[in-house]
């Protein structure tokens, strides 16, 4: 592996899932990353994949440094040839290959402004830095794309389903913010990957990219995609196609029992943070179904994994 | 030791004053928290306590992982069943039970309002940590008290004292704002389990909360509190009686040489920091019966030690 | 070593550079830092500064507790017998007392006003640190100095030098903001104990220090200062006389490749951040004679090589 910025970046997903399972039964100290250094670099807040991807890093035996760009006020130009007198200090050119000097692997986080999609599509900061860094990069999530979480959250239906090919729903929930379409971006390539049947359900309008979803099954009936469902992925996402809209705030679409009962007694899943009884309701959130706690334990292990192997040369990987 | 938000919590005191010195002598790295990791998460700002507790888990070799609540703007929800269509982006149950995925001990800092005493006293981040974290959770000062501080204190008087029972002198003192009562609290609360005479003496309508001073001798004459004392621990906080007022900036109370001169060449104690010549004068201070310094250096070897304790199980310490 | 706050803390400067230029050839994990805290204080923003110092630390085997002062609001009083019933909350006697018991080393950045010359030399924040506290302590960035960055460019010119005694250009060039003299002074201070024929050139009203630059050339016409230079060291200062004031935005001082034609080829240095296309042009950032990343690089071996000094004591120094 040489970045891993999207999930195009994993060779071999089962292998991986595996590599990650068994770093979290180990769950113990390694010595893969000794003297490396990891160095995130945060555009916008951060708490789950800071603390999980330090926590991952630190088990690897790796240092790890965090740089809150949008609270330093780091303000980097990307423009190339820009006559640098106004506000930005520092070209993503020399911030990148200085970064590339400290640190062994840079992660960076980096959301999309929902206003402009062509320019969020660009993944300017994200690419900016796989082209001028001279270290591996890893994606914290970025305007379109959040595959550390997919990584996590395929370990975690690998783990806990019960048939060979389970039925998984990514069903859209309100929510009072505006909020990207990374995650479920980066949900639906990773279970177009895995062995799994996918199904998506989202009211009218709020249809992802078509370029990811492909041939997945989009309905906007949710209680007819629910049936005999044994993973439900809830998550809010803004409009593609009104980009970066919300379109609606029905709360029929909050996942209450009445939809779990639907289901195949689904394990339901969602990446948190979650708005109680706006997204999820409480009944199921705190009912054995829910797995998100669970869920949120697996990042460690995914970045873990993924750590590892940037650090890991390939020709060793293959010889273990 | 399950956990630390309170002096109950500890079993017997001289027996953990004396575990805390012994690490003080030793002052090396340790094994105990090899591979685990101590989350501390601060509603408000700190310094020594950020910084002592750092280092007391990285004595023991633990990772340290920092959030600043109140900076990150990481608006928690603490009410059940609420509709989280606000401002609020996670409750408190999942926050807490992630937390407890990437950390063996989570720390909590959580001020009070010093507006609404019955909602102070209810200590609602604090006990909402403890109700849903499945890891020990440690006080780093919440509404009410300040335990690491306390137990620093006792050790220090433990240290330092020259007669079997030392008369310990808490005192009240002018300063500018208005200021919790956890310190002077958890001070009166530990020191009745010492084997100290204690004298508490402030001015009208700065009395504690009774059900803490107990009968424990309160004067508000202070020179007549402070004849014989062997340490005075001088102290700022607002009224409890008119609950977080300034009542009095009355400069007389300052601790002073004169002060000094009545007690029985007593050792001077603050938390720090302190206000110079209006809580204690410079001439006080940077004199020899000035233990502020030596006392900071207390909070490490305080925490140290009820970080191992949690880190131990409790048949293994009987063990030992 | 007892210090580092300026380059008369270099006994050797020679053995120094040595010392790190080994310490780079090993890059590796060391323990001669074990058990070891360092502090950083920052009264201002850092990156480079930042993670060049805690990765040396890193690779030394010291803990590193960051501190920013300038965030947190954690606002000091320096003045001697002040009544401190205003806004600051602790005198820097406890501050620097308390942090020498949780730190083996402190090391601070404290820039200049820019606007009260005769405060700016008195290092208030800097020199108050040093007499306060316990341990030894390090200049990140003073209102005058910044030693660990010269002693970089001292390390940097010494590994790429051609000839024996290389003629070294500091050039002034344009900046939209008012930056601090610290960088210019301590490189001309550094490179008068080198081993190097040192030129200075920048417009008039421009001139540094001359306590500083002594008998060091300062040459007002950049084309001929240039001639020959074996390095060039481009850097943007306020202005000394007028202090603190912009009184040039020329672009004809831009370093181009216009410019670097009239040199010996020379090597084109900057401590960073740079403003492209506004101190020196793209075409130059981006040729072979550019060295800024690789001097970038060396910060850290020049951190580490200090902090080892201020570790060993002189006597094993002297033994190894």
């Amino acid at each position: 592996m040489k970045n891993y910025t999207n999930l195009l970046d994993i060779e071999n997903l089962q292998e991986l899932i595996e590599e990650a399972l068994q770093l979290k039964k180990e769950n113990s100290a390694a010595d893969a990353g000794k003297g490396k250094t990891l160095g995130m670099l945060f555009f916008n807040p951060s708490l789950r994949t800071r603390l999980s991807t330090e926590k991952a890093a630190k088990l690897l035996g790796m240092e790890v440094m965090v740089m809150n760009a949008d609270k330093d006020g780091w303000a980097l130009e990307f423009e190339d040839g820009a006559v640098m007198d106004s506000n930005k200090a520092e070209h993503i050119k020399e911030a990148a290959a200085v970064l590339s000097q400290y640190c062994d692997i840079i992660a960076v986080r980096a959301f999309p402004g929902l206003e402009d999609r062509e320019k969020d599509e660009a993944e300017l900061v994200l690419n900016s830095f796989q082209k001028y860094a001279s270290v591996p990069v890893v994606n914290l999530e970025s305007a379109t794309a959040h595959p550390l979480q997919a990584l996590t959250d395929a370990i975690t239906i690998s783990e806990l389903k019960k048939v060979k090919r389970p039925k998984v729903v990514l069903t859209w929930a309100p929510h009072p913010r505006a909020l990207p379409q990374s995650v479920p971006n980066s949900f639906v390539d990773v279970m177009q990957r895995a062995d799994v049947d996918l199904v998506i359900t989202n009211p009218e309008g709020y249809d992802l990219n078509s370029k990811i979803t492909k041939d997945t099954p989009v309905i906007h009936d949710q209680e007819e995609a629910l049936k005999d469902a044994d993973f439900v992925y809830v998550k809010n996402w803004s409009s593609y196609e009104d980009y970066g809209k919300i379109l609606s705030d029905d709360r029929s679409w909050t996942f209450s029992q009445e939809k779990l009962a639907v289901t195949n007694n689904a394990k339901v899943m969602h990446c948190l943070p979650v708005r109680r009884n706006v997204v999820i309701d409480d009944t199921v959130l705190d009912c054995g179904n829910s797995v998100v706690i669970h869920q949120a334990n697996n990042r460690t292990f995914a970045a873990q994994a993924v750590l590892r192997r940037l650090l890991i040369p390939a020709t060793t990987q293959v010889a273990e």
